[in-house]
């Protein structure tokens, strides 16, 4: 990435992209085949796509091109080209879960956030990596930033293909930390909304408490952007919340907030865990927010919520999963097959222990989130770490996920190797508005000083 | 129970004292103190109270009064008084659980449905007798139709007291078959709404995916009136349906159907424990209704509906109950202590197995909606067992409340000994009006007859 990007179809974001298909300047056929000729270049290298069909998307392209020269009404994603995890159902392509035991599996089904993309006038330009059934074992993908490096999991292929400039924006889903976590070691904004803000129908389930859509682009507004699209209450999947008026995220991702906003540091029980090059990063970012940034102890309830989370996720894997292991477990990565085995042993009572607390630290983030607008934490312990063979720990992501408070990750640090690192911006459950608000006054805020560093 | 309450102030129901309290023809003194009257004479056999202040009571029924007569605008059930079960707060009364461990307990708050009911102008007249912790063990309450016989359970004394005519109305609840059951045993109406409709703040955790509140009364339209004011959402209960409009339940309790019901007459799985007088007041029943009423066989899946509820429910009694469990168990029911005991053991993954039946049998009975009107079904093996050391089984009541499905039992039918057998009626999640308003069509309709056979 040499930032010549810039002035290109394919460097385009989400935003300027929709207003110049709206406008005409700009046709889905162009774009799509730049998009399709950044792939070619790259992607032998990359790998972050396991389907993709040329011609099927040239071919949706030039149909919303076509249906907007006819003048007919066009959707707010008319004609933009998204990327879309391959464990989200897609009635025309495959969907194989990261799993050789779905090779070639058809479910002849739109997921309901594809379908919702599609009606928005969206191009889906093919399926991009995931870890198997989005859990632990990488699959091909690498990191853009350095081919040595794991791009995160388990939303690989999306988080490496809009930081590849392949794709403008991608779907991910995140169960534990598999938004944030791949956005962050590839320099991309990844966001995972509130529990209950994103239909999960058509999208496999490994736990219906934790499991949430998410999503990938290269700037707020981007991101906003298609998350309007993919908001909404859905009949089919009972843990979205009701009939409500839509986030209107774009809108408030653009609005001026009525003071700065207010930041609590919060360093967590897996702050030792960060790197010294993680440690620097947010020094320096607390410098910079100067008394817009407040360091924050959390209450201890907090530190037993990576465990919360593993216990109420092996105990669903160990359900969700169990005809798979039952038929393959010998082709399943052995530490998958590890957290089904003892997830089968943890009882009832445990479990929904574990699940209470989402509800204790609800409250206590529902009192923060009184004084302050965004909680600031890191993403992952540091940059994306060497090798393949991992990608990496999301015990950074894992309280928010279970909590199911919306999670931005911004690529505004980098470290040592220049690699980026992600800053983690937490907002309160249900106002995804103003976290995504705030995280564009921060993105702007700091873009602004690097340009006057710049200068 | 002679027939003597006709005419008597005591004997009124619901909405004909709600009528009188508002036109001024009758004081809530009045009506409390012929409830007090009724209570001091009945109660030394029946014993369906645990707390009972009638000063206190009295003082309410005055301050309604006094409020009236300034001409303030009342509440719905202005003046009307109201037994509620000893597992529900109230601010003024202790709240004991039928637990010796709980002797004395006041938690200085009222539960929502408390403080609904005194917002709608309810005079909280007492506390009815539970089995302990509303599972099992029988406190001392005796059946009002033959003192040597349970009342049912575990919601034993408000189904009595409403039964014998010591209150136009008691709040009940229902894990299992605790609302159904005693109000089958007892000849009134009892009502479980779908789950969701009333808020469980405040009152006793058993299982946050079983219990739901219900109500006892004489009539239909009594349950309806009842009915509309504890229903709703409830922010502090987060299994209550979200905001939304009322369920205006005697409204619809009073509709003229655009045609008559049509009911689909369910034998279950339980079918088989039923008793001979159950199997012929059955019959009866399908003789009466001729062409509308048609044998139903459910789906295969509705079998495992009793031993899914056993599941889960001991599971969550293994959660719930563990700290009375640790600090008393020897002072605990025994049956009690090994369903904790073998709840402990349940895992996730098989109480996960059993909590994801409900969509399947929902999806079943959506369906079974679209023909029928309501499932008639028996509310208990047969006429209350005689002897007070069980409450008899809550069986055929165990896969509607699994699934949350509203159902009403009608005093309708009479055994061999004269005591009332339930007719259970179940909706259609969701749609409580129409339950209520099928309900109302059969019991006039049954009443008719009867008159007639009579004349």
């Amino acid at each position: 990435m040499t930032g010549s990007e810039k002035g290109s179809l394919y460097g385009l974001g989400v935003c300027e992209a929709v207003a110049r298909l709206r406008d005409g300047s700009l046709s889905s056929r162009d774009l799509t085949a730049a998009c399709l000729e950044r792939i070619k270049a790259f992607d032998p290298e990359i790998e972050a796509w396991v389907f993709l069909d040329p011609e099927h998307a040239m071919a949706q392209a030039e149909a919303c091109d076509r249906w907007r020269q006819k003048g007919h009404p066009v959707g707010p994603l008319h004609g933009l080209p998204i990327a879309v995890k391959d464990i989200i159902e897609t009635r025309d392509m495959p969907t194989e879960y990261g799993c050789s035991l779905y090779k070639g599996n058809r479910s002849g089904q739109d997921a309901t956030v594809v379908a919702k993309l599609r009606a928005a006038g969206a191009v889906i330009l093919g399926k991009t990596v995931t870890t198997e059934f989005a859990v632990y074992r990488p699959s091909k993908t690498k990191n853009p930033h350095d081919p040595g490096r794991t791009p995160g999991g388990s939303s690989s292929g999306s988080a490496a293909a809009v930081a590849s400039f392949m794709a403008p924006a991608a779907l991910g889903t995140q169960t534990n930390g598999s938004v944030i976590r791949p956005a962050a070691y590839c320099g991309v904004y990844g966001f995972k909304p509130s529990f209950g803000s994103i239909s999960r129908a058509g999208v496999l389930g490994l736990s219906s408490f934790l499991d949430q859509v998410g999503l990938m682009a290269r700037s707020v507004e981007d991101i906003a952007a298609v998350g309007d699209v993919l908001c909404g209450y859905d009949a089919q999947d009972p843990g979205t919340a009701p009939p409500s008026a839509g986030p209107d995220l774009l809108a408030r991702a653009r609005e001026e907030a009525p003071v700065p906003p207010k930041f609590a540091f919060v360093k967590t029980a897996q702050w030792a865990e960060a790197e010294p090059v993680t440690h620097e990063a947010f020094e320096q970012m607390a410098a910079f927010l100067g008394d817009r940034i407040t360091a924050f102890e959390l209450p201890r309830e907090f530190d037993e919520g990576v465990e919360a989370l593993r216990r109420v996720m092996w105990a669903d894997l160990a359900k969700n999963l169990a005809k798979d292991y039952d038929r393959g477990r010998e082709q399943l990565d052995p530490q998958l097959c590890h957290m089904i085995e003892e997830g089968a042993k943890i009882t009832a009572v445990d479990y929904n222990r574990a699940r209470d607390l989402r509800g204790v630290l609800q409250a206590h983030l529902d009192e923060i989130f009184d004084a302050f607008d965004g909680l600031l934490t890191p993403a992952t312990a540091g940059e994306a770490p060497l090798g393949l063979e991992s990608t990496g720990s999301p015990a950074f992501c894992s309280t928010w996920t279970f909590i199911g408070a919306p999670a931005l990750s911004l690529p505004l640090l980098r470290g040592e190797a220049g690699l980026p690192i992600g800053v983690q911006l937490v907002g309160q459950r249900g106002d995804d508005g103003r976290l995504l608000r705030s995280a564009n006054w921060l993105a702007k805020r700091f873009e602004e000083t690097l340009d006057e560093d710049a200068a």
